[in-house]
């Protein structure tokens, strides 16, 4: 039995000992994890039905159908809709069967008017998210999962130590990601998200969208960069300076964050919770007096998808277990003027974290200007 | 005023027409139409609020307030909600006010987590999707907006005849796509998607993802590529061969496409439905004898988005209006051989329609195999 016939059959397992009815994922990664096979479908429904018991089946455009019947798991029940007669009629034969008490899960990256859809033609059916249930299953990774998930950080290490060294005063941020991209490409390996480049003030926007800002000398640089493997994601952040930093401050605000990163690591480890990791890094920085400019959580998990749980945040006191892979990642951003990130990913072991990533730099590294 | 207020200006009358509560957009095009911005968010909430009468509030990831503050739409109020506190309590503080009867428009490609989440929230409320909605505002193009689509079509079709010169034997369809990328970029554009390009038999798949195989001679090529100008998309579709086909009925399947293609301009115009300029593909297809092998819908609007209202197919009777922009895109697949597919972006105009790319070849073009 294919290792993905095994996935399905061990959700199919919890879904008859919680009795509930079964899942609908979208063309995701959800899906992909179950198949081997993702597909946004555009706006079209691309869908992987499982019910409790009994076999899978596939609902999707009818240009996909050949795709469907053709993924690894080998699922054989495929169901092709055509543009004319859309898919409703087709979910509802589907699904018949799917009556009285207990939820249907649905991917929690379906497009609301799917699930409007959904909840239109079943109005007796409870629908509920999808997301806490796949991630019980996909948070901690086989040791195969683990293979893949240190070559692409090893592949993304060496693609950012390519691309450090070929910055030069003029260049855009788009050509700084262009030069990552052939980078990732040369290796045999594609993004796993789109570069993120941020120069100068871009630098303290954490989701900056790389753009046309040329590299000055004194710039900050926060290069944010992922590349996959076997199709699973690494995703790095290192944070640089092009010629002297210009703000006499960034050399003391990289010492906080580096301080922060090393918090958390040192805190992470199984038993511990996302919260507590997350408290170890906002603690140094809070301290420091930057809690203000810490805008987001400490960490997020990886491994099919860049995001994926476990969450590294507030509220979340789940114990971490061996296995499961996710980034760390503080940060301090100071409007208008520069931002620091430093971010690897770490696996847990038995005694604490392990790093899939090279350690960052203790100092800022400063790229002699030319 | 800019005109992106008065897009939500208009909008608002719209709402206020139907005593509706409000729209609640995902950070896509739609948020992109109304503000100039768009974000997706990774799997946090981005939001676009906007109620029937008062101001639009963005309630956005606290990392993503600054970009909200400066988009060119102007809009004031900015929630950032940070990842320990979640965006719940400030939704139901935005949205208190919206009560009673009426429906609240949601983005078609919210996620579906979030829209549960909106659910849960406001129980009493009744979400419907907003896809027509902004459609009525969105389909029909105004000289400014066409001009932005026309240049985008130059360029994907100087993109087009760039890469098939450069075609050649044992190049994969991810170096072909490098390629396209290149010719992209180096115009100062980026891709409207990630390029098509099939060879041979993978050509009969239309949604194949772009792989490993190698270009052999006698292959048939799909290239389905597209780029963005001043933030509209271009979509082109060219079938050739390399060197002379080798499937002795390739030149008769481009012939029927071509015809259903041209059939499909020829019964455009305004006035007349998307339903008969997909019946006019289609009947040039089904007299063919190849029905069952057009697996698709015979076109899309486009715009903003690659793929957006109106859609040329059957069941939408909705007359076509002068500035309307959409694909016709007829094509035939036989599975394990290969597929054709011809497609040119055209705008409805006062007698017709009139395309923005250049005419597709009458028959098939064969590139000398090297």
């Amino acid at each position: 039995m294919s290792d993905y016939l095994q996935r399905i059959g061990r959700l199919q397992e919890r879904l008859k000992a919680e009795r509930d009815h079964g899942v609908v994922l979208a063309g995701t990664d959800q899906m992909r994890y179950l198949t081997g096979w993702r597909e946004g479908g555009h706006e079209r429904f691309v869908g992987l039905l499982v019910p409790a018991s009994g076999d899978p089946t596939f609902l999707v455009p009818a240009m996909n159908a050949e795709q469907a019947r053709t993924t690894p798991a080998g699922i054989s029940q495929v169901v092709g809709w055509d543009d004319s007669a859309g898919w409703h009629d087709a979910a509802r034969r589907i699904m018949a069967s799917w009556q009285g008490e207990g939820a249907v899960f649905v991917d929690d990256e379906m497009h609301a008017v799917h699930l409007l859809s959904l909840q239109s033609l079943f109005p007796q059916l409870r629908f509920v998210p999808a997301g806490a249930l796949m991630a019980r299953m996909r948070e901690v990774k086989t040791s195969e999962e683990l293979v893949a998930m240190e070559r692409a950080a090893r592949l993304i290490d060496e693609v950012y130590e390519d691309v450090a060294e070929q910055l030069v005063a003029g260049i855009t941020e788009s050509q700084a990601a262009d030069l990552i991209l052939g980078a990732i490409s040369l290796r045999g390996s594609r993004p796993s998200f789109s570069p993120l480049v941020c120069f100068g003030e871009n630098a303290a926007q954490p989701h900056h969208h790389t753009g046309d800002r040329r590299l000055k000398c004194g710039d900050v640089v926060i290069i944010d960069i992922g590349c996959v493997a076997n199709g699973y994601a690494s995703d790095i952040t290192r944070t640089i300076a092009y010629g002297e930093p210009g703000d006499a401050d960034v050399r003391a605000i990289y010492a906080i964050v580096f301080q922060a990163h090393m918090a958390a690591r040192e805190m992470a480890g199984p038993g511990v919770s996302g919260e507590a990791v997350d408290n170890a890094a906002r603690g140094v920085i809070g301290t420091a007096g930057y809690a203000e400019q810490f805008l987001h959580r400490t960490g997020h998990g990886i491994g099919l998808s860049v995001h994926e749980p476990p969450n590294i945040v507030q509220g979340n006191r789940d114990p971490l277990k061996p296995g499961m892979c996710f980034s760390i990642e503080p940060g301090i951003y100071l409007s208008g003027r520069f931002g620091v990130r430093i971010e690897n990913i770490v696996t847990v072991t038995d005694g604490g974290v392990r790093s899939l990533n090279r350690e960052p730099d203790a100092v800022i590294r400063v790229i002699p200007a030319r």
